[in-house]
């Protein structure tokens, strides 16, 4: 058997080196290379990302599966062994499903779609993209049937993003969620606003940058095993354990924006670093699901960073790096001029509480086209219901209604949920952790940071793929998804901004 | 025929993408990378690298290249079509040649011979590289004879880095230039030195690097496809036509350490940037030569960058970045200063007249041990009595003499005599290139640089590897190697400021 292992790892090292040197070719995309480059850096990929997937596909790969099964089926499910060959089964076979002429059919349809919906939404003529997303739910539709399900044909699709769960679950928490978050975000709509305008001034974007620097060393980003950078759009990447990197963008007149995505960015970077070492090389060396990726820098984002301990801590340190424009300006005014709520149209510039229903409305309509029940071209009409419904809001365009999000154009299904089943997940785990270590709150308003990163190392980050999200969740808190929690949390914290409910 | 071309273009097009793919690795290796990650991009490069040397050597291009090979006789030889053929041809037979066990063995020798040079160099401990080097030589010995050669063993090494030049040319070559070296650089030693002690002060690093920048791109490099970026040892690198970058460092106590590495690599990133962009993702798509690219370094660090006309236009500029260190120096002052000669122990440290000695040193020592002329032990007794003979000096450790570069710890035997070859051909070059523009002086003087780079993008970057560097030469100038041009320059342009000689 252990010959057997260490072949396959041997042959899985080769798989994770090409595809690391594609996140680096990446990386290196979005914040240093030339412009001029653009064309001979996607061949680069394109072969990088071939040849990992021959080598993944590989019969040799699949051979060595077959007789590892049996050989690790009476070890301890949660051993690197036995994980490295249940969890490689499963993408492997995932992988065989798909033929490759739809893997190229969709490529293509990408290609084809992304450059449209650009177009389309610069331009406002939802009718340009139409054909093209009715083309890309047509593909996924064929994906979903080649993957194969159970119950509903969207599970395939989610299972790509969130192994595991559930179409049915989601709809479950969702219908839940919808029905108690509308009254509060209805609530606050009506409610006096805090003043946030101290927040919209010039702030030099050097001390930013240097103040996030500072932030992302003292929450125990490990700086000897990655880096920050800037990028347009601020994103994670790992190539190795000991290479995670995180980018940030820096808006000189929102004080908010850089230190938000640099709080994002660090909880999923932080998960990355967080990985036994002894998975290094291995396909369990990374997240287990981008819900319980999202759960994590959420939770660094709004449960920490939006809080009233952190900014016990940070705010005398921040009013010292900008006096002009905060130092009038009192800990209480700034507590809530960052937490504002304001339902808006464009899910990215949400806050944590209307967050989740710009989410439900495209889980929602995504799911309802590849079962059948709404057509490409009812969409924007449906789209503008369901916001009107959800947010009190009506888009005026297409632009800032269903063509806003770059997702479907990248044939992109079953991919939203996930922010959402973050969101609920990071309150749910939060809750624990401050039931295990009671100090928290203390920790935090002291600028401790390593009671939580520990807690979370050892609950959550150390066991890469081993354990799947709704393992996780069961494991340590002893529940399934549930909305309750971040329910709770949402009233607590808003009641006490907003006191009108 | 098409049809073989576009398949064996494909395969290569492939090579290619992996090949760039570690470069960018590398780069990063070297500018941005944290320092925990090392092992893991050890890896990834090493799987990069393997699985490009793979498929070069895959049977299919073997085929491919046979049935070529007859096809593109008739075509002419400088067409993209037959100079891929046989440029390939050349690289795939020596790709063959070398038995995958000696290039394992050797790549084994490389690692520990590096590891053991370090730690001799730190320590001065000449004995315990030794034997390393010992293993070094054989391993180079067994590949001359794997690559075969006609007359001397040395041929077949020089090639690998130089090709298509003989070491019996070098040697008289050499020969020559030596002969009336020592004697120039005897007579300098005597003279009365000018005064440099003012580059010697604090510059602050910004400005430095801000001046560099702009000289970049006033000489023609094209940022849109490239840039610079800070690294302990500056290199150039390219991962395509249109992505070729460079690095420099930045002395804040020694001001000419910073401007002339970035012309130097400068240089070598013109000369890349240069490449017809129809060689893109093709073995064409290179410099063809080691001395060829040290040519064309060498020209901007040296012909232009220490030149009169160039500081004419430049030194008011640099004056006025460093009022207080610069504005009571004169440009003659200047001048002389930064085109001060001193004998010295480290080649690394040299100046453009005693460079070429410490390379011929070395030249005639590898090629003696090679040839078994000279054992391993002789080897510092030897240096330091050349040394002396050379350029007046004995070095006091080896630390300061044998064990001074890196190179033969990496099994590097032929390299370097490509940089005394870049600066004869720099100058035979450039002498053709003022008959050519016989206003070039001026337009230096005036911060033109456009009617030289289109010269030598014309002569010689276009080209790519499609001719070999004697045949530029030929074509350009009707000349092979030839020392004469660059001891013209020197003596003219030394016996200026030396007035003793």
């Amino acid at each position: 058997m252990q010959e057997r292992l260490d072949e396959l790892k041997s042959l899985l090292g080769q798989v994770q080196d090409l595809n690391a040197a594609a996140a680096v070719l990446e990386w290196d995309q979005e914040t240093y290379m030339p412009d001029g480059a653009a064309e001979a850096r996607a061949h680069q990929v394109a072969t990088l990302r071939k040849l990992a997937h021959e080598f993944f596909t590989a019969d040799e790969v699949g051979t060595l599966l077959e007789a590892l099964a049996p050989e690790t089926q009476a070890l301890d499910p949660v051993s690197t062994e036995a994980s490295l060959v249940r969890v490689t089964r499963r993408d492997y076979d995932k992988a065989l499903k798909v033929p490759a002429s739809l893997v190229a059919e969709m490529a293509e349809a990408v290609a084809r779609g992304k450059q449209t919906w650009r177009k389309a939404r610069a331009e406002n003529t939802y009718a340009t993209f139409a054909p093209h997303l009715e083309r890309l739910i047509a593909l996924n539709v064929q994906k979903a049937e080649a993957l194969g399900y159970e119950d509903r044909i969207y599970d395939a699709l989610l299972d790509q993003y969130e192994e595991g769960m559930k179409t049915a679950t989601v709809e479950t928490v969702f219908t839940d969620l919808r029905a108690q978050l509308v009254p509060i975000v209805q609530a606050i709509a009506e409610s006096t606003p805090p003043d946030a305008s101290f927040l919209h001034q010039p702030f030099d974007t050097q001390k930013q940058w240097d103040f996030g620097m500072g932030v992302l060393k003292d929450v125990g980003y490990d700086f000897d095993r990655g880096r920050q950078d800037i990028s347009t759009h601020p994103f994670t990447t790992s190539f190795s354990i000991t290479d995670v990197r995180v980018t940030t963008r820096v808006n000189e007149q929102f004080l908010p924006s850089a230190l938000s995505s640099t709080l994002h960015e660090c909880g999923h970077g932080l998960y990355e670093q967080g990985i036994d070492l002894a998975l290094e090389r291995t396909p369990l060396a990374d997240g287990t699901s981008l819900g319980m990726h999202e759960s994590q820098s959420r939770m660094w984002e709004n449960l920490v960073g939006l809080s009233r301990p952190f900014w016990q801590h940070y705010y005398p340190q921040l009013q010292a790096v900008f006096p002009d424009q905060l130092g009038g300006v009192s800990l209480e005014t700034f507590y809530r001029g960052i937490n504002n709520v304001t339902p808006g149209l464009i899910r990215v510039e949400s806050d944590e509480v209307t967050y989740n229903l710009h989410i439900m409305l495209r889980f929602e309509l995504e799911q309802a086209m590849v079962e059948g029940r709404v057509q490409v071209a009812e969409l924007p009409d449906l789209w503008n219901a369901k916001m009107e419904e959800y947010l009190g809001l009506r888009p005026e365009t297409d632009a800032e209604g269903v063509l806003q999000d770059i997702h479907w154009s990248l044939g992109a299904i079953g991919y939203f949920p996930t922010y959402s089943l973050g969101n609920l997940m990071s309150v749910q785990l939060f809750d624990q952790a401050q039931q295990d270590l009671p100090d928290l709150e203390n920790q935090i308003a002291s600028g401790q940071f390593a009671g939580l990163l520990g807690w979370l190392q050892t609950n959550i980050h150390q066991y890469g793929r081993k354990l799947q999200a709704l393992e996780i969740l069961q494991r340590v808190t002893g529940q399934g998804l549930d909305a309750g929690p971040w329910l709770a949390y949402i009233r607590q914290k808003y009641g006490a901004i907003y006191n009108e409910f």
